[in-house]
């Protein structure tokens, strides 16, 4: 077969589309059930939390030559502008404050996609037309649909460890027999409903450097296009804390709460994930 | 004592300044341990979660007229911008996508202030300077200090059904034998380093009309100024669906789940908290 | 006729698709010349200057219940962020500065609107397809294309003032034969490629209780459908003060400079037009 | 004497502090007078425009890497939003519409600059304490106070074509000689309330290559701190076509006409000034 006809065979046979009936919106998450949750919970034994969110700020990893900037926070109020004279003071009780805002594009950092966020052919996740999202947002597959629903167990599968090496190349597809291997020498079981969490070390580069500018601009090494089946929906996780505690105690399983910011009719959100243990 | 004097008398006994030394930015958060985590941990037994964030659009409950405005949601790509012509889609092979981005005040909707949103004759906790927050953000006391740390036990105090009420009046102030008679009825005791979430029925008003917008203009009841010695400080929390379980099984003490976003040098972050039983 | 039809075949009648080609994007403002602009100039005479343009804050016209919001204005460095300690004011060599930015509607105070604006049965202006405008913006009748256009001889025809009220009713619709009156009165004549400018005394309630906040609620006096071959794209000017300087010298007819924003694929810009006499 | 106090010397000399009273925030506009404009229309003889804005969009000149960005454009409803079922099409009456937004940074492109936006050892025009200049805004020398005060006599000086270079070196320092010199040449006096246009021919490189993104990280040639005496407070201007219009008909002197948007408390705007011959 040609190239596009392989990836069009190979698109049709992972698709979950009508697996949970022609009105969902959700996909694989419908695989976590309050018991994995309960089972993942069980996991929670030193007390340790990870936060995998990377820091949201004008020195984050977009290049801002397409479409994503970084996030641009200000302040309404601040210091400047506290109660000063007598009377000021007096009217205030000696009380002032600070408020702040934020613009960032939703899939700028760390961060959830939502199933409206990918089109092929000309519809989303279930067979819904892509002219469903507009200017007003996504009629259909919304990140708010999912704002109860991403906790389960997580597994990191750290390939760029398990090879050995600080990061995969730029540019590496990950197979299906890599994904296997590491979880396989991490002694964890993929399961139904898992959070797989792929480590590539490629983040590793540029926190060595510290300086994320322009991440974005970079070939950078990821699953390839069979490893579908095994697909997650998050981008940009910050994992280096977390993996070298799992090398350390041999645990790559874990409790992983990562709620996403309930906007309405949005196709992302960013996102500060815990892994407990 | 006037009612200046009691207020700046009872400001001085609650507040921890230099409790944790002259650099600490994250107050009472120091509380919360690895041991109080695991103990947390432990709570998790049936799987059910509780998303506890607001929806975030702009119906939401802020009415402009103050600083604050509601979010404002809209994307950079979508369906309209899809491959249509035979050439631009076998130029994608098909695939297409939908970005979008997101204003927001940082306050706007379910929330944690960072100890750089209140000032008090000058100084923000720990005695930092309120100078040290200008426009470009809080120098000290930055919501991103927290990335890590807002985990551990949670326990509904849920006021305003203890008193058998729908919602407590408008600015009624909630006082220390309320919390503790809540609490007493409930037959749960606050420990150290729990993370209080008092219920006080006032967006029970606004869900019973489906519409909040201008909440923000309206007297609230809330807990009074003896009372801060048990202050938390996040807002506008959806604890409906929480307290109607906790009602029903007689569990009020959860796993809390409430990762900020981390903006650096922020005073506050949106944030949908995971009630886990 | 029903209403529909009615409607339907005056806008078959005024409009002027292909007039100027099947490529254009400016319509009547093609009707100025360098012949008309240099006439107009010759009515400066006196070197008074009417700026049109209202206020720019979140004290503005729009109530936030529908997109449009006011514009939210604030600083990127202000003089909380000046150089203080001795080595910094010498690394400076005593400079400081400041930097803000606008979140702001296209359409929320004194505005133009290109050609992109408006779609009638699925098509706007020249016949292009309203498809044409996704959440890239507008890939045709975008407000760039009148960057050096908008400037030329500027009538203002006040209704108000000639009826002999203080505003219009809200929702009186101005006929032709009101127009043409008040023209007459005026002693102006209005030719091809004038700028017109119909005062209909609104806004003056308003300014009359200073607070303009929710203006956009109002049902307000405006232009009939059968005035649409006189229509202009402009809206919510201030003409208050230009009204009675008009109403006193007897000049109608003016230099009216209203430069847009160059905004690439915008379907609108704010603008703050200069009537110079 | 050192090049501090040559430059604190210089500083002191042209300044006009108290000029205009201890209360004025317009500083050199007020040379501007009814006379001068009038003066200035009547060189509006050939009907010929100039616009001197670029264009705004994302492509524009702010790396990013410092605080300014590019514009944001994007639409709140597009034709993708537009009724589509015979019912919303009757609902609507045929009708749709589009509206877009912007988020821009006020000093991102052609722009003028308010009073209040250099503090020289803590203070600002008029002597004006740089803290009036707070995350609210600018207490004094806002940009709004000059809302209908940009329009007069404009002067080209095209110092690059004067001197026969497309462009001058990175970091050249106009001297007064060189204003002095292309002036003579270009046979024009520069007078008290004349707004200066001074061209370096610096876009003209980019213009070249038809990409100016990164043109804020270039150092560029520009007016020595000798030549403040005849400081403007514009930047970014688009001067090549006027430029070429000026050295054919031998006309350096222009009505400009260059309105501010009235942003309440701004301390800039983006412009596109007209220039009428």
């Amino acid at each position: 077969m040609s190239d596009e006809a392989t990836l069009r065979a190979l698109a049709m046979k992972v698709r979950n589309w009508g697996r949970w009936g022609p009105d969902d919106e959700i996909g694989t998450l419908n695989y976590i059930t309050p018991d994995t949750i309960a089972a993942a919970g069980r996991l929670v034994t030193t007390g340790k939390v990870f936060a995998l969110g990377i820091p949201l700020d004008r020195q984050g990893p977009q290049s801002g030559t397409r479409q994503r900037f970084n996030p641009i926070h200000t302040m309404f109020r601040d210091g400047g502008d506290a109660p000063r004279t007598p009377a000021q003071v007096a009217e205030m009780q000696g009380y002032g404050g600070s408020d702040d805002w934020i613009v960032m594009p939703l899939q700028c950092a760390t961060q959830w996609d939502s199933l409206a966020h990918i089109f092929y052919e000309g519809q989303m996740y279930n067979g819904y037309d892509a002219t469903l999202v507009t200017s007003s947002g996504a009629a259909k597959n919304s990140i708010d649909k999912t704002r109860d629903k991403i906790v389960g167990r997580g597994v990191l599968l750290d390939v760029a460890r398990h090879k050995g090496v600080r990061a995969l190349e730029p540019g590496y597809a990950i197979t299906v027999a890599d994904l296997e291997a590491t979880a396989a020498a991490a002694r964890v079981t993929v399961q139904r409903g898992d959070l797989l969490l792929i480590r590539t070390g490629h983040m590793s580069r540029y926190l060595d450097k510290n300086d994320w500018r322009h991440f974005d601009l970079d070939p950078f090494p990821g699953v390839s296009v069979h490893t579908t089946a095994w697909l997650t929906l998050g981008e940009i996780f910050f994992l280096e804390e977390l993996a070298t505690d799992c090398a350390t105690d041999g645990r790559y399983a874990f409790l992983l709460v990562a709620p996403p910011l309930p906007v309405k009719r949005a196709v992302g959100t960013p996102v500060n994930p815990y892994a407990l243990k």
